[in-house]
């Protein structure tokens, strides 16, 4: 099968209009007048994004979600994807099932296939999205534009997939809770819903894909301001509430670890409330987990008891 | 050196304004009203569309040539790209020259970088470019145009870079014309001057980079029509000439190799006058080798005595 037929038989039926069949060079998109096109691009490679065998069309289904994730925290809606595809062998029943992932998200999220590439690597599958989605024109909700004072918020709940990730390789064992945690690593959950609330409500808003710490701290860096967390606000799965029980390297692991793809926003006082009934008419749960304040340095992690709490620094670290 | 040194390092320093400095997860493009946005995506892998060791400069303009290429095709503006880049190991060389590479053409084809994504592989360096382009609305030039009646018409000299590549591996030894023909197959010149001759006159186009042959062929389909091309009138390069001789087998690969970039137009017969005349302003020489003709059979081709000449299926064939 070459490059043609594997486009005809695969990925053409998925096209939308302007995919123009998947039969040009290009495709065409455009905003409707008085909108901005906002451009998100995130790519995964099998043994490090996710693993070889995982099944296709949750792979198919994640390479989408996390640039999903990406537009609902710029306030966008979506608007469709280009896809670069890199594979390694040409498996029919693998590339029916990744495209049958596809099919799904792109019909759950109404984001239609636009155009992309197919190339043969002799290494692993890499997958990279490139995503389209709209705002209304200056719109866009920055990552920059956090203030002190702001209150801050995270959707959902924080950690699930690191611990998914901990009990798919056999380090933690999550009992009944364990199938829980690893679908939130496998197949996360974009927050598309929110996006009008943090177009509304919020200051600034990024998406959590490498952990809590390591999210906000960027997101306070680029804002240039810190913030105080207080980690027993945190919003946790009863999942990962019976897993980490009292183990805080294990509470470490779920607020640094990624793969959450929940959204972390600054809420000025005076619309928090607003943000938050905002947020429950859209069905998404939201949580205050702190305050923005003026400064340069990290953020600071106050303890239930209010004592400061030291991460080391990167993924997966200890207290 | 994480993600986040890397992108402030050696991507920031080349993002335009919409690429907001690369501190966000998302780009902002607009297309100015009346105008469409048209997306191309290409994805290239070391050891498969380039050599791993060629100098990562050209890497870097060889990933944003084939694009434009694309872009040109179209009829369509270069207006700015994301690139989602997949390193096996953080080498600091190899990405200071690399973004030397990228910032050379960015400047020179005003093609910003709007944003991206970097990411670890274990296998070979990746790169996925993600282009945008304008067009006056509805003016984007389709592959599927072609309508029998149009003279085809290609531009510059055809499998330059198939015989390049073809030295580079010591298959062929090409003597003083060698040079020209690896640094055609290393770094292509894509055709952006053609592209408003192209909107102004064709009915269908597509850049060549899978091969003339191959790339006709699909041409033809998409337009529902077939052709007759003159084998004599192909432009071949005084290099390619001089290389090729009476090998009848390396005309075949000149003709059915890859990485032309070169443009295929269909042209109506009132419209060819104009359209030379626009190219050559644009100084982009263009030569007419055939004509599209009604059927659903493939291509013929026409030996300079004009008996038809049969190529096997795939690139590198033979008579």
């Amino acid at each position: 099968m070459n490059e043609d037929d594997l486009i005809a038989r695969y990925f053409a039926p998925l096209a939308g209009a302007e995919g123009l069949g998947l039969l040009d060079d290009a495709a065409l998109v455009s905003a409707p007048s008085g909108h901005d096109l906002v451009i998100t691009c995130d790519a995964l490679v099998a043994g490090v994004h996710f693993f070889e065998h995982d099944p296709a069309d949750a792979i198919a289904a994640k390479a989408l979600r996390v640039n999903l994730s990406d537009l609902a925290a710029k306030g966008a809606t979506p608007r469709g994807f280009v896809v670069a595809l890199a594979l390694n062998t040409y498996d029919e029943a693998w590339l029916a099932a990744f495209t049958r992932g596809l099919k799904a998200d792109i019909e759950a999220f109404a984001f239609p296939l636009l155009g992309g590439d197919t190339v043969k690597t002799p290494g692993p599958v890499m997958i990279s999205v490139t995503a389209f989605g709209l705002v209304p024109q200056g719109q866009m909700v920055p990552r920059t534009g956090a203030r002190a004072g702001d209150a801050l918020y995270v959707s959902g709940t924080i950690g699930d997939a690191a611990l998914g990730l901990l009990e798919r390789q056999g380090t933690i064992s999550a009992g009944q809770g364990g199938a829980h945690l690893v679908a939130r690593y496998l197949v996360p959950e974009p927050r598309t819903g929110l996006s009008a609330a943090l177009r509304a409500h919020a200051h600034a808003a990024m998406d959590v894909s490498d952990g809590l710490i390591g999210d906000l701290t960027k997101m306070m860096r680029v804002s240039g301001v810190t913030a105080e967390v207080y980690l027993s606000d945190v919003p946790l799965s009863a999942g990962a509430r019976a897993v980490i029980g009292d183990d805080e390297a294990l509470f470490a692991s779920a607020l640094s670890g990624g793969d959450d793809y929940e959204i972390l926003a600054a809420i000025a006082p005076d619309q928090a409330q607003a943000f938050e009934q905002a947020a429950m008419l859209a069905r998404v749960p939201v949580t205050q987990i702190g305050r923005i304040e003026a400064g340069q340095t990290p953020p600071r992690f106050l303890s239930r008891s209010g004592a400061p709490v030291t991460f080391s620094k990167g993924a997966f670290s200890h207290f």
